[in-house]
């Protein structure tokens, strides 16, 4: 497989050091962005599509590491729901990511990674990256932003911090702020990761091979919480993987058990471990509330967009009623919104997948 | 701390080796077990209670090897709701367990810890070991068996496989299978224990610490599942721990890591990891319908018991609706049954906590 440095990315490098939540400054910041259609000459068809945790820049073209389609390929496209006929769409690869924007893996300022010295980031700060992007290629107000999962945390901070930088806000299965359920699992991914001794405190890309096995047990934890129960039993139920009966041993002898081995293994050969550390603190963090002293619907005081909000029944990670209260905070300051719970069986990946009725919502509201 | 070789436990050893639903059998199996009351002279009064994966056979008295109380004493003793003065209550650890009963950490045939040379147990094969302490006791007919979570499928499956054996079935907190999620956590915590290297195989009973890393990540993504969503929220919620603001590092800044990372770390001080691997897939492999021709009413045409079910509404490890699928088994061979659904806000551990209406069931149903 390739490995990310024989990759030639799109980056745009940030013209000065971007302030950071934590008080830092992150110097020599990079973003690597891809970019599906035309600009139009007066800018006015720009749509930034924010990804979500394990995702990255590639929505709508083969991603040059796995050599799989763009993750929202389905979705974005000439003709298609977000058309790139009509709309010029962006996607950058949040920092502390791993696939060619700044991040722990990135060389630091010292000549080697930054491993665990690099910063600490919020979400707040991944949008405010993305902003300066879209200053330096001279996009003003976009037309939307698009988001879901830790995309529509970005785009609904987007909204907040930027109130008159985008006339659309379109937020998918996602949460103002991470419940104590949600950091949890995420502090047991983290602890797996650390709990890898091939972790080495984080300077592990100088010839160690990296936390693979804790990765992978990390992704393993969250991959249950992005299924439903339902979707679960009905794609797995108790049936057993390659054989008749019980081995009455340790292999895995249930479909589910090899299935979630390999979407732990497979993960380790894409993502970094640090990157993960980093942006699941980031979204544990993650509380729009708070960054408006405890009122969330003085986040979006200032905002003149219009808000589409969408959840999945079957979504138990952000929930339609995590969404009902930004839904809330919005009707307070009189924002236009729609706000739709669509029905699909998948759980909080529904965002990702073949759901004909969230096509429809989102074509209607970025017409 | 106490190790578990200092202490003196009750135990008995089987006459005979035991046979396995492997097909194997278990040679030498002693049972550590403890007793409350006094059993009557025509042995009418004898309560069997099964306990629940971690737990062990101190229910109502101190435990010696953590120095904590029993784990049902709030319910078990004297004049309680299982009242010792009238009942004679027996529990014995199960077999693959770590509080005194033959299990991967108890000395095999070979003059050493058995490790992963230990059978693969089930469910039925720990309810077998202790009908076969019960015939050497000399107890035939008990008043009732009782058991929430692990210990109410080992109870789910005495009515199944002994159905003259006892009056009374109180199952809580229950299933009759494990379901594909159900299996997806076990199975992460599992991989997480032997992802650490200090695993060894299994065979770390000799000069190794354990996979004390990776039993605590196991412990800690399981933790999860006991609680419920609202449960974490009103105890934590994104409260700090100890602190004003957020540090923008990697401590444990929320009250809900903190309170994770010491249920992991404390568990690894009372647990042993193969034990976790061999319960947990004991469990895994529990499918009450499958062992009887895939129709679970079947398991319960032979039963001349009472059932009394109940599951409270915030446990979405085994849930409500799972208990119903056992009601309507029950119903279909027209055994006596009754179910009810408790409101408790503790998730799963509503069973193991202070609800009065689950003591007012419990009295009524064992009178």
């Amino acid at each position: 497989m390739a490995t990310l440095s024989d990759l030639t990315l799109n980056r745009l490098a940030l013209s000065a050091p971007l302030p950071l939540d934590s008080g830092r400054d992150l110097p020599g910041v990079e973003l690597a962005y891809e970019t599906y259609g035309e600009l139009a000459a007066d800018k006015s068809n720009a749509i930034l599509l924010f990804h979500a945790l394990t995702m990255d820049q590639f929505v709508a073209s083969e991603n040059p590491l796995t050599g799989k389609p763009g993750w929202w390929q389905a979705s974005v496209g000439p003709g298609k729901v977000i058309d790139t006929d009509r709309f010029f769409v962006i996607c950058a690869n949040v920092i502390g990511g791993c696939m060619g924007s700044t991040g722990p893996s990135s060389i630091g300022p010292e000549g080697k990674p930054w491993g665990m010295e690099f910063p600490v980031i919020t979400i707040r700060d991944m949008v405010r990256a993305q902003v300066a992007m879209l200053d330096q290629l001279g996009i003003g107000r976009l037309h939307a932003v698009v988001g879901g999962s830790m995309g529509g945390m970005q785009a609904l901070s987007f909204a907040a911090n930027y109130p008159d930088r985008a006339g659309r806000v379109l937020a998918i299965a996602t949460t103002a702020r991470h419940s104590a359920q949600n950091i949890a699992f995420h502090e047991v991914g983290r602890q797996a990761i650390m709990a890898d001794p091939e972790w080495q405190g984080g300077a592990y890309y100088e010839g160690g091979k990296g936390p693979e096995k804790g990765l992978s047990v990390a992704r393993m934890a969250a991959h249950i919480t992005y299924l439903s129960e339902a979707g679960l039993t009905e794609k797995f139920g108790r049936r057993l993987q390659d054989r008749d009966s019980k081995t009455f041993g340790f292999d895995a002898d249930f479909q589910i058990e090899s299935y979630l081995r390999y979407q732990g293994l497979s993960f380790t050969n894409r993502f970094d471990a640090n990157s993960y550390l980093y942006i699941t603190r980031a979204m544990d963090y993650f509380d729009l509330a708070e960054e408006h002293g405890g009122m969330l619907a003085d986040a979006f005081r200032q905002s003149d967009a219009r808000f589409c909000l969408i959840s999945f029944d079957t979504d138990w990670l952000y929930t339609t009623s995590d969404m009902r209260e930004v839904v809330h905070a919005l009707n307070a300051v009189a924002a236009p919104v729609s706000f739709v719970e669509l029905s699909a069986p998948f759980g909080h990946d529904s965002f990702l997948l073949d759901v004909p009725a969230l096509d429809r919502v989102m074509k209607g509201f970025l017409e």
